[in-house]
Formats: C-alpha cells, structure tokens, sequence
C-alpha cells in the first residue's frame, strides 16, 4: 500500500517540553521506529509533519535579534522543512539501518490569495503566554493572538492547500522506492501570480489538511494522522467515554467532538476517506497497527 | 553535459547589504536568470549554493533568544538548506515557465570525526565585527574568531567532505531530468558511528570542496563556481594584472594567488579536472558563457 502519515505536534515535542534540538530528536526517535515498521511491513511510504511550535520559534529568535529583518513565515516554513525534515531522515535512515533510500523535499504548497483565512488568521504558531503577556507581544509585534485552552498564542492565516506543484518529483521518488518527507509544516504556502509565476506568502497552512490533499493528489491508499490521543472518542471526557474503531465520512462529519485539536483531524480524514482511501487517526507509536485497523480510529467511505 | 553550478556567497548577498529575506531574493532573481540559461541550452543542473552568511545570522538569532537552548550547526545547516534552497527553488522555476521539475533535497555529508578541522577552526560564519567586539562576543559565547580582511569574524571547523550518502536519489532524479538542489552550505555535516548509523557535528563544510566531491561522484562533465569575480588572476592588484583563461591542474595548484577567498575554489577546481572534468570559475552572470570557455578561468587535466 501507498501511505502518506502525517506526525502531529507531538512527535517532534510533548507539551511541557523545551523546544531544544535534543528534545526534539529524541521524541523523532520514536517516531522513526514506527515509521520504520511500516516500511518493513513492505509499503511505499511518504511522511509529513507539523511546524507550529518550531516556525513560532524562528520568529521569536528572528524578533529578538533584528525585528526590522524579520523573515518571512514562508521562508520560516522553509527554514522548518530543513530542521525538522533532516531530523526525521537521519533517524529513519538509521532505524532502517541505511536499507532504503529516505529524501527530504522542500514542498511549496498553493493557495489563494481570496481566501478568507487571510482575514481571520486562526493557526497557532509558537509557545503560549498569558493573557497579559501575549496581548503586550502582540500590541509590540503586531500579532494577533487566540485563546488556547486557558492560555493565548499567537495565530497566523492559514488558507486550504489547493495543488502541490512538485508532485512530479515526489511520483518520481516512490515509483523508485524512495521514502519521501515532504510537505512539512503543511508546506511552503505561495500564490500564483497572472503569469503564472509562484510568490510566497505570509501563512502556515493545516498540515493535516495538506497531508489529506497530497494523499489525494497521489492516490494513497492510507492516511494516517499521528498523534498523542489513541483514538477519537464518544463522550470524550465523561464517564460514558469511549473509543471509535471505526466512522463512516458521514458519521465523521456529524460527530460532536469537543474543541480542540481533533475537528482539523476528522476533517481532514473525511476528506481523503470520500476519496476512496481509507483514514486512521491514533497514536504515533501505534502506526502500523493504525494501518492494519489493530488500533485508532479508521475513517472510511 | 551533467553541469554541477556551486553559486557563491554574493549569489545571495553583496557585500555590505543586509541579510533580509528581500536582498536575498532579490540577488537570487539574477542568479535563476543566469542558471535557467544553462537549462534552455540543453545541459542537465545540479545547483550548490554557500550559506556562510546565513548560518551565523541563526545563530545569533538563536543566541538573542534563549542562548542556553542553542541549535547545533548540523540543525543550522540544515535550515539554511531549507531557506536558501526554497527560495532559488522558486525563483528558477518562474525563470523556466515552470516547463522543467526543479527539486531541491536535504543532503547529509560524511565527515571524519579525526580531521584536523576539529581541532583547529577556520570557516568564517555570520558577519563581521571589529576586533575588540569580536572578542567580547567570542568570550561570551565561546566563539573561535579570525581575521577576515581588516575585521574580525566568528570561525568554525571546516572538515573535508568524505561521501555523500544521498547520492542514489540524487542520480535517480538526474535521470528523469529534474533539476536538482542539493549539498547547500556544503551539506549537513554528519559521522558515521560504529555501528553505521548517522549523527549531526558542529561544523560546516566548505560548499566548493563539497561541490566537487558531487561532481565526482555523479560523473559530471563540468563544474563551475561561480562568484562575483570574472576570472583568475595573475598578479592580482598589480598594473600587469592579467585575467587567465585556461589553467592545467598543476598550473592551478602552483599558481601564485594572494590571501582570500579563491584558493578554496582553484583547490576544488584542480581536484574535480584531475578526475576528468572541465572546472569553470567565473561571474555568477557568465554560467553558461564559462560553461562554453568564453568566460572565466577553465582548469583541464
């Protein structure tokens, strides 16, 4: 099978944690050993992975040396598809003893400028302050900042992925064998300009709703959405909780989830199950058994 | 011909201009202009680029904002490659009509974990300073600084470049005509442990002496490095000053040049001619008029 996983947040760092580059490859560590099972268990593999901490940081870094040179988030993002792609391909690289050949890409991902995310930013980027603290950055910086559970953040545009123009490249590398990281960080967001030509723009694009687009646009056979939850729940946080094995694409859509980070996930999953591929939601360490419907939640048409 | 083109610092930044997001751009503008020229007249690219300026300003960034969670050089190197790649990505691709797959891909460089380099520093990253603001920075952060010119500049062990494991992606892509970005900043500098698994090292690789070892390794025809001056000189700032058209490796390696910054190319050039290739060095404007030998300094077997 052709399956493209998407690590969440959480592979790269829990909660608490600095976002230090040895924190950071430790927990890619295990991720590694996951993925490698799949490869071992004879599919064809691409990897995708969140940026949200990480491009929050190279902004703050950015803010704190010169704040009039400050980069742009599309060459931030690009910045993270370097740091966090190298990561995951030297780990994956090693967990499968150097057996197969693993490329990192750099993937620009196209949006419109009409979207209306680029008047409601709503993607978290970076670490959670205060209230008090995020409102005098943001007053500084001009950010605009959210609530994230009892804390705020910062909160930038982030417009659905339409096309991924590189995905000749890619094709080319899995008919080859190649293990492919792209599309970090929900990729590099641009414009199409009248003539055609591509510019950046300032955005963090959904990395699992650009996980779902790209499964798509190549045909996968599987998507599966990694992250620190085991499954999707009925009733989550009450005494009647339980977990979902299975989700049609019309039940995924009626579900009542509490906010949080799973809509973006059900979304997502839904989109590429009415597709005709088969979803998986649930823990990283748990990747292969997600695949073989052993564990997680599995959406499908 | 299978061309290999390593762009200097100056591809991205004049001397004297700040390192923003925008001059960059604007630099890398002229430089896609120049390599698209190589395309259209047929030849296969492999596009190198330098990241000396880039990988001391994260650094500094890094260091403005939390300086006990610091980022090694290996995950620096790695973001530059995302930075810098992504943006001659875009920019080559709009100068093609987005007629020819352009990929940029993270590279991993072997280096040994006994060359001298270690022990002795010599790269210069990041800006320059005077020399007492020099020291005061190398105190507080650590730092190894040397003389550049007549001011004073952060230096970094530059070991050799030993082996480019990627390689097999590499020449799968080159095979399917996709143009392809790579070993940026010299490569990701990485050992290879005992038991064969890969691991980061703080340093940074010199991109011409890197971008030879990729033309060797990939059978290339031709080298250029390309820079902002038009040619080898001899007796260079003196009123017999002579530009050189053609050099034979032990010419190269017996000419006479003053202190700076083309020993390092003429070094690559000789190594990459004595294994059958023709080394092109030169403007960065004059690729394919260098590639052609009616630009530049040619160095033959």
């Amino acid at each position: 099978m052709l399956v493209v996983a998407a690590l969440g947040g959480n592979a790269l760092l829990r909660r608490g944690e600095p976002l230090t580059a040895e924190s950071q490859r430790a927990n890619v560590k295990i991720a590694a050993q996951s993925l490698a099972g799949i490869v071992r268990a004879g599919h064809q593999l691409v990897i995708t992975h969140g940026n949200g901490p990480q491009v929050g940081l190279l902004a703050l870094q950015g803010a704190a040396y010169k704040p009039d040179e400050a980069y742009p988030l599309d060459v931030l993002g690009a910045e993270t598809e370097g740091m966090i792609g190298y990561i995951i391909e030297q780990e994956l690289e090693n967990a499968l003893d150097h057996d197969r050949p693993v490329a990192t890409l750099l993937t620009q991902v196209l949006v419109d400028k009409d979207d209306p995310a680029f008047r409601k930013p709503t993607k978290f980027v970076g670490p959670v302050y205060d209230r008090e603290e995020a409102e005098t950055r943001a007053k500084a910086a001009g950010w605009h900042i959210a609530q994230d559970g009892d804390k705020w953040r910062r909160v930038v545009p982030s417009p659905k992925p339409l096309e991924i123009p590189d995905m000749r490249v890619l094709q080319l590398l899995l008919e080859q064998g190649v293990v492919v990281i792209c599309a970090g960080g929900g990729g590099i967001p641009v414009l199409r300009r009248d003539d055609g030509s591509l510019i950046g723009v300032e955005a963090v694009i959904d990395k699992d709703a650009a996980s779902a687009l790209l499964a798509r646009q190549l045909g996968a056979d599987a998507l599966l959405l990694l992250t620190d939850v085991d499954a999707i729940y009925r009733d989550f946080g009450k005494d009647t909780a339980e977990s979902i094995h299975e989700l049609t694409v019309d039940e995924a859509r009626s579900l009542d989830l509490p906010a949080g980070s799973m809509g973006p996930k059900l979304e997502a999953a839904g989109n590429f199950a009415q597709s005709g591929g088969i979803s998986g939601i649930g823990r990283l360490e748990d990747a292969l058994a997600i695949l073989e419907r052993r564990a997680g939640t599995c959406v499908i048409n």
